[in-house]
This record gives structure tokens, sequence and C-alpha cells, in this order.
């Protein structure tokens, strides 16, 4: 190596001896005829210094003609520092130079390399390399690193096997927009990138692996929102002869293990909440149950008092916001504002306040007696000095927009820690979604979940087949979906019921999914899985809201590659060789 | 679990419980008054009885309908075998069934699922999912997955940190052909999948990562040979501050490590060998070296004696074929077929015995005295019983056709063990090679290798610069490349230089590698990396030549996936969507 030591290492124990450090100048300073210089590497910080007097002219010159991120190699001999930085683990010791060689010189940066930077972040994507030099990012990537080997660590001493399932697949229409890439070798054909590993990992099962797993890149061509990357990482799971509770068993030791590996914690048991509950409690698949806040419903509390949008409504719904009663008339217009926007939907907030003598003053109070008011602070265990937040209308609608709501008072009352991590399951989600736009069901998971055998009868009617629960589940993190997976279908006759409830032909089905269905009656196995969002477990980890600073070289929303400067136009020869020619209609 | 224990566990410990196992039917047997069915999963095989009197009448008639690869859950008492297996881990007992239940039945396979299959190529391919239950394939993929965890707990402990690169990268014209994927929203423009994440790893040494490595899938649209698969995977390393001496230090210890920890083989030191050392005597800059037969040049010793073929010859080389005195003029016939093969590439062989009393007979003793052959004879090294193998032509034919011809020799006499290993590094590559067919010179290695510093002179001559070497190096085992990397240029000039050199103008090495160009100027350190061929190595340490059972879900030479039918048209929204056409000129 062109180093003895890294820039992280040094300590008293090493004072009197001769080192050589590498690395990229941090910062240089000169006062009172000493030059100090900070040297930065992935491992820390150490500071030079080169005395007047002491160190050589000709050293000392060349040290002054250092910028910013140069890369340098020194010698010296480590010495004890007169004061000492005990905010660095190298703090105590600095080297004092006796040689030094500039291994590349360095333009001045376009933005600062410190942990706060000065740089947009279209400047920092475009010069991505300079902003993984900040340490804050790097240590991102780094837990990531760890979070992938104890990932993998902990799936192979349960017996799991990572298995590569091929990139260059097959297109098919349900799901997200496939990615496809033209075949050279097949002119006129195309293959497409995996969504998921989803139908190998089943066939992987069914060839007795038992036990499978795999971090892999998967690709959806959306269109991408804030925290969307058209390529992501997930760590995909199957195992064979379980039930659903052996999945969540296992899986929640994984997260028990990661969480106790990487950051030391114990997050305990997983609790468990229906679908159903999680919607009535909390008006969302994926609650953040670090705080409380449960909804509570007020239908038979508040209808029959002549306020016409209560009794209209098919549903009133609050939560009761401890120690907001407070609150002032331009705090409430916000939230006011904040339930009608179109993204949360509602269209009005009625609140009332509980007083600090116990009287409850209401924005309804015209319709409501004090002794009405009093049966909404019970029904909602309010005390002196909270704040009923109460909305209504249709129920999934209103469900929705009081969830924001509660996303937003957990948000204003500092509820919603990053540091804090309150894991749980949603199980028992429904097999299908009735889609009023494209006038079908969709499979609510995907098309290879297993209803509940108990509602197994309810498929076959019209009327119920909403009703038919599936056996699947979600973890859920903090108000986010981390993971989610599914009891398959692993009988030929089932699987192809499913494939016509969703409107495939038989023709379709076989053709799309015809080496599945062939592979059922080869003997499959009972099985099911699960795959967790990787991307988002790091950011979840790393107490961060997007993705993107846990992905080395992300992709901005328009799906480019500012750095690289990718997409881009390929040869009419390479166009050619492929068979396919541009018609771009009309350029964006 | 639907299990107690798995197929493989139950030992003579174990008489007397009951257990619950699931698997696949085996085989089944009746003979005097017992059904024995043996039950297979991923940990073993299981026999199971049922015996006339003993076992209830109902399941002994279950177990009499069962047919192969039915899947089944079985409950019953551990019992001691009368006959014991001394073959199988679980031959001291059987199960004796008190409860079968059929998971699902199973058609009948259409190849047999045993060690040796009686299906062909295509038919396992088609159903690739029966050929994986086979457990050679299977202990194909389970070797795979601990050859990835030791590597990466090896890396690891060495402060390596693997990070994802992107899969949607950029179209460059250097190289092989690359598979492109239309981008949506950028219509007229493509991403490229990555051929090696090359440019990236280096971005991450310009960005202090220090030590990178990543197990990655890497693309090349190539007509497929034999032995080629257009996705394939790769052990991508690199490194910075270091040398190459660092680069071989450390990956010689990643392949110790592998051989102790999944084979318990010491390997011990790997002797490096130039490439123009290994061109000189094995004719190949991957020699086999598990066993000698060593080239001999004899220019020297067998010109000016009135031979045209040899007199005229650029080289004369041979190799002493030891023991092989006594081939048959049949053998001797065989052996000049093969080198006239247009693959191999000889004009003919002469050859030479060495007779029991010493004397040397020769197809060429009409040119050559005894006391010339004696010459021969002493030059290579020859005892009695021994065969002189020599060819004669143009340099680099004729040590390629005796490479090819020694590989066969020591084929023939079995000197080529699956299960002995001979690792070597091959270092000094040639930096370029001039392709006569393009009329420029190409990078042997790839645009990115450093020049050797004390050959940088050579460059800025035409006639020299064929000569100037890399600080490359590869990794040979047994004649197969497993990887290959070089020290890498870190300053812009130099690498501007290179791409001019390989006839990029300013602007096209703008156009396609300015990022990389442009992190040269701020701050890059010095820094090399290697990449090993992760299927390769698999297939090396299973013992097999082809890499195709060691991928889960291999294509075949046309690049088709037989088994789900891809690639495959997709529909004209799909084409529309993404602002291309397909123009199939000729259908193939």
């Amino acid at each position: 190596m062109l180093r003895t030591h890294t820039c992280g290492e040094l300590r008293l124990d090493h004072v009197g001896q001769t080192v050589t450090l590498t690395g990229w100048v941090q910062r240089t300073r000169d006062a009172g005829g000493i030059s100090w210089i900070v040297l930065r590497d992935r491992y820390g910080l150490t500071q030079l210094a080169l005395e007047e007097g002491v160190e050589s002219a000709e050293v000392r010159e060349q040290a002054r003609n250092l910028g910013r991120e140069f890369v340098l190699s020194v010698t010296g001999k480590v010495a004890e520092r007169y004061s000492k930085n005990d905010k660095l683990p190298t703090g105590d010791i600095e080297i004092r130079v006796e040689k030094l060689e500039v291994l590349n010189p360095a333009k001045l940066p376009p933005f600062l390399i410190e942990d706060e930077t000065d740089g947009g972040d279209d400047l920092r994507m475009k010069y991505r390399y300079l902003d993984l030099r900040r340490t804050p990012v790097r240590q991102n990537l780094m837990l990531r690193h760890r979070l992938a080997q104890a990932v993998r660590r902990y799936l192979d001493g349960q017996e799991f096997i990572e298995v590569e399932t091929p990139v260059l697949i097959k297109s098919t229409p349900e799901g997200a927009r496939d990615f496809v890439v033209p075949s050279r070798m097949n002119p006129g054909e195309f293959y497409a990138l995996p969504q998921s590993p989803q139908t190998f990992k089943q066939l992987l099962m069914v060839s007795g692996f038992d036990r499978y797993f795999q971090i892999v890149k998967c690709f959806r061509d959306e269109d991408l929102r804030a925290d969307r990357q058209p390529e992501f990482t997930q760590i995909d799971c199957e195992m064979a002869f379980v039930e659903q509770e052996d999945i969540l068993n296992t899986f929640e030791g994984l997260v028990q293990y990661l969480f106790q590996e990487v950051k030391g914690i114990d997050i305990g048991t997983l609790p468990r909440m229906t679908y159903a509950d999680a919607m009535r409690q909390y008006g969302n698949d994926k609650p953040d149950t670090r705080f409380d806040m449960r909804f509570v419903e007020l239908n038979d509390v508040v209808k029959g008092q002549g306020f016409p949008v209560f009794d209209s409504a098919e549903l009133v719904v609050g939560i009761n916001a401890i120690t907001c009663a407070a609150y002032t008339r331009k705090q409430i217009d916000e939230l006011t504002d904040f339930v009608k926007k179109p993204q949360v939907g509602a269209t009005g907030l009625v609140y009332a306040r509980v007083e600090a003598d116990g009287n409850v003053k209401s924005s309804v109070d015209k319709f409501y007696s004090q002794e009405e008011l009093q049966k909404w602070s019970a029904a909602m265990g309010a005390n002196p000095g909270d704040l009923l937040l109460l909305l209504a209308g249709p129920i999934d609608k209103t469900r929705k927009a009081l969830s924001e709501l509660r996303l937003e008072m957990g948000q204003r009352l500092g509820l919603r820690h990053k540091d804090t991590f309150s894991p749980l399951w949603v199980v028992d989600f429904p097999l299908l979604e009735y889609l009023e736009e494209e006038g079908r069901y969709f499979a609510m998971h995907h098309p290879f979940t297993s209803p509940k055998p108990e509602d197994m009868h309810l498929l076959n009617n019209p009327d119920t087949i909403g009703q038919v629960r599936a056996n699947a589940y979600d973890m859920v993190i903090n108000g986010v979906e981390v993971g989610g997976g599914s009891i398959r279908i692993h009988d030929r006759a089932v699987q192809a019921q499913m494939f016509s409830l969703l409107g495939f032909s038989d023709e379709e089905a076989k053709a799309q999914f015809g080496f599945l269905l062939d592979a059922f009656e080869y003997g499959a196995p009972p099985h099911g899985g699960i795959a967790f969002g990787f991307d988002r477990l790091c950011s979840l980890f790393g107490g961060a809201d997007s993705i993107r600073d846990f992905i080395a070289f992300p992709k901005n929303n328009s799906g480019r590659d500012v750095m690289i400067d990718s997409p881009s136009t390929i040869s009419d020869a390479q166009l050619k060789e492929l068979s396919i020619e541009t018609k771009v209609v009309e350029k964006k």
C-alpha cells in the first residue's frame, strides 16, 4: 500500500513512529509560523503540521501551495498535539511532515466537501463522485453495506440459499410498465427487465430449493415521483412447506436481527393488525404507530342533532390532538387549509376544544349543546387541554383525509422521532380490489397470492368477491411499508381461476404464464414469501426520508443520470442491428 | 412449518419419535407385503414404510396410488431399519407411516429426476424447474451460494464495501456490443446495460471509498458460443492508494480463502509468470499448469540441415510427450489430424520417438542424422520412451497450435485432473494490440489500464507502441482465466492520450467519458482493481467444464430462455409508448 496507516487510526500510542498517510486535503491553515493541513480519507481525519524553523523550508513551501481536495502522500513522525481536539478520534496527535508528495492536484470543487454543503441538488448530482466524498453520504452507503451483509448472514444461518435469477426475462401485461430490451439475435422480439423475480422464486420452490433469497435489482418504468427510482433493490425471499405464521416469524426474526446488529436496538415482538383494523383505526394500511391518536368513529355520537354535514355523511370520524386546545385561530385555519388540499381531499374540518374547566367549545356549537359535546369528549377519551378534530364524508375518502391530518398532527407534535422505531405486521389484506376506471378487479398484492381457504366460497359470487381476504401481509415501520408478501397459490386450477378473475383469457394466461401453470402440475409444494424494499429499509435505518442518498448513483425525476448523461441516442448501426427504428412523435 | 424435520436429519437417536416430513416421492416399491416410499427434499432422502397388518389398510391404499414427484406430508414413528443403507445418512431408520396427505399430485415428469437423467439438453431447459430438482444441479447452485457468501465474508473482513452500481447506464462504442433499453421518458434515447461497472468503480475510488466490491450482473450482446451467456456475474473489485503488488496479494488471499473454506484445500502461494514467458513456454496467456510439458524452442537446434519446412519457419517449437513413444501409427495420425484442424491451424506435425536404447527415430529421418536427433532429445530433456512433437511456422500461429496440442496431450495422458488446482498470476500484459482487420490499436485489457511507467516513453513512437507493457494481470487456474485487472490511469492527460491512441477524437472522448476525465481533475487517487468471472469460478470449483449448470435459469445459444419463451414480441401500445418501431429486414 502507498500508506502505512489510514487517516483514522493514529493515537498517542503511535507517537514517535514514522508513518505515511494518503488522502485528500480537507482544509489548510497558516498561523504563527505554523501550517496545518487536515488530511481526509474514508477512515477519518488527521492533522498535519509544518512549523517554521522545524520542518524543512522546501516542504513548507510545498504545503503552502496545496488546494482543497489535492491528493497527497505524506511521510512524517507522529507527535503529540499541543492543543488536543477531543471531537476527533485522532485529535491527540498530529504528523510533523518530513516528505510531501502531491499524487494528484485538484481543481476547486464546485461545492463544499463538508458535512453541510453549499451545493444544490442538481450540482451535487452532476458531480456525484464529489458528493459521495462527503461523510454523511458515504456513511449512508456504508450503512447499506452493513445491512446487506447482516441480511445475508441471518438468512444463510436459516438455511436460505441465495440464487441469482435472470435479468433478461419476458414482458407481462400485469403489474407496472416494463423496461424492455430489443433482442438482436431474435429480431422483432424483446426481453423485459424484471419488476421482481416472483415467478422464478416460485419455480425454485417447485424445484425443491426450500428456502431462497436474493438481494436483487428490480425495474419499473413508472413516472417517477420524488422518491421513486426506475431501478431499485429488493430483499426477495421465498419458503416452501410453510404457512403464513412461519413466514411472519422468520422475517420478524430478520428485522429484529438487523435492528440489533446494525443499530443496537431490541425492537421486541411485532404486533399484528388486520387490514380492516388498520383502515378503521388509522385510515391507512401502513399506519405510523410511533404515536397513538387513533381514529374514533362518531356516527352514533354526532348524528341526529340537525347538523346536515354530519347527518348526511357516511362516516364521521375524529382524532384527539392531545394538548392542542390552545391552538390559535391561525393554526386551526392552517389545519382547515391542510385537509382541503386536493391530495388530502376533505371538504372541511370540524374542531372542538376541551377547555381547562372541561367545557367543550366546538366550531359547530350552534348544532350541539354542551351536553352533546361532552359525549364527543367522552367518546374520544379527551381531557382538558385537548383538541378534537373531526372529518365527515364517504368512508374511504374520509379515512384517507383523516390519516393525512393525523400524520400532520403527529409531525407538529414532534411524535414522529426518526430514532424511534415502531414496526408491526398488517395482515388479512383483501385479495382483489375493483378499479372503477378499468372496470375490473385487480390483484391487490399480485396474481399469485392465495385466497384464505375459509373465504374461497366467496370467490364465486360477484357480490362477495371483493370481500375475499388473502393470505397476504405487509411489514410496516413508522408508516412505511418496508416489506410485503403472501402465501402463494400452488394449485393449477386455483391459479387459472385467478387469472380468469383478472380478465385473462385461457390463451393469454397460457401465453404469459404457461410455464408456471405447467410447473404446478409437476408437484408444487405449498409456499410463500416476502420482499423487502432494500433502499427504503436503508433510508429508514439511516433516519432519512429519501431513498436517493442511499443509492450510490441515483437517477433524477426524468429517469436521467445527469453525471454520465444517460439515456442518450445510439448509432443508426446499433438500431439497424437491433431491427428497430426510433419514432419520436413529439419531443418532450 | 408443515414438517417437524427435514428428509436429511433423522438418525437412530430419533427412533420412537413421531415426526412429520414433507417432500417429493423419489420412488416407490412394493414387496412381500411391505410398501416403501423414498421421500426427497433439499436436505436428503428418507425411507417410509407401510407393512401389511401393521400400518392401516387405508393409508397403505393411499401409498399404493402415489406416483413419482407427488408432494407429500407424512406423519409416523421413526423406527430402526431391518436392513440398513450405509450410503444414506438417514439409512439407519425409516418412518412407519400413520398419516399420509398428498399436498399436490404430479404428472409423470418428462425425464428422470435422478442424478443421471435420461433427459436431453432441450427438454431439461424447457423444464428447468424439474432439472433443478436433481441433486447434482441443486448442489451446483448451493456451491455458488457458499462461494458468494465466502467472497463477501473475506472482502468485508478486508474493509471492502459492497456498493451497487446502476444497471441502466450509457452505451459506449468501446468493448463488446451493448444491450440497450429504450427510455419512455426520454423519447429516442436509450440506456445500455453494463458490460462491467468499470467507470463507476473508478468514480467510487475518486470519491474516496478506498475499497469497493460488488457481486454484479453484467451483460454482453455477443454471438453466443457454447459456454457464454448474455448475462453473467462478476466479482468486481477496486482499491485506492495501491500498486500492483497490493492487488495481487489481496486477491491471492481471497482465492486462498475460498479454496480453504469451500474445498478444504490449501493452494499455497501463487506463482507469477510474465505474459511473454507464458506465450513462450505455453503458447497461451492462460496456461494450464497442472502439468509441465513446456515448449522448447528449437530454431538453433533444427535449422540448417536441409529440411525446408524447418529452415523456412519463423519458429520451430516442440513439446516432450513423456512416455508416449509407443504411440501407434494410428495415434500419431490422429494427432496429425488434430493439429491440422482449422481451429488449431498447423500445416503438419513432426514427431520423434526416443526408443528404449536411447536412439531417436523421427518422421524426418531423411534430413536428420542420429547425431542431430540426439541434439533434439537433449534440448527437450527427453528420456527413453518419450515422444517429441514439433510444429513449425509463424510465431503466433505456431505457438497457438502447439498450445492446443499440448492441452490435447495433457488430456490424453490424464494430466488435467478436475480435483487438482494449479493457480498462477500472469503479469505484464501488453497495453495495446493491433487488429489488422480494424487497422488500429485496441486496448488489450480496457482503455483505463495504465502503461508501466518505465514503458511510457515507447508510447510516443509508432514503431514501439506495441511493446508498451501494462500494469495488467490475470489470475489463471487450470488453463482458465478466472480473473483479470489492472492498475488504472488516474491522470487526465494520460487518459486523454489513451483515448486518442484508440482512435477517439477529443469530442468523442468527451461525449462518452467526459465525466471520468472531469473526475480525474478533482483529485483522483492512484487506484486499481480486478474482476473475477463468478460463473466460471463456480464451475471450476464444481469440477465442471460448462458454466451453464451453475446458473439457475440459463439461456440457450440463441439467447432464448425456452422455459418462459423469452424474448417475445411486445404490444404495439408498448412500442408506441417507447417511441420505437420494429423493422425486421429478414426473419432468421
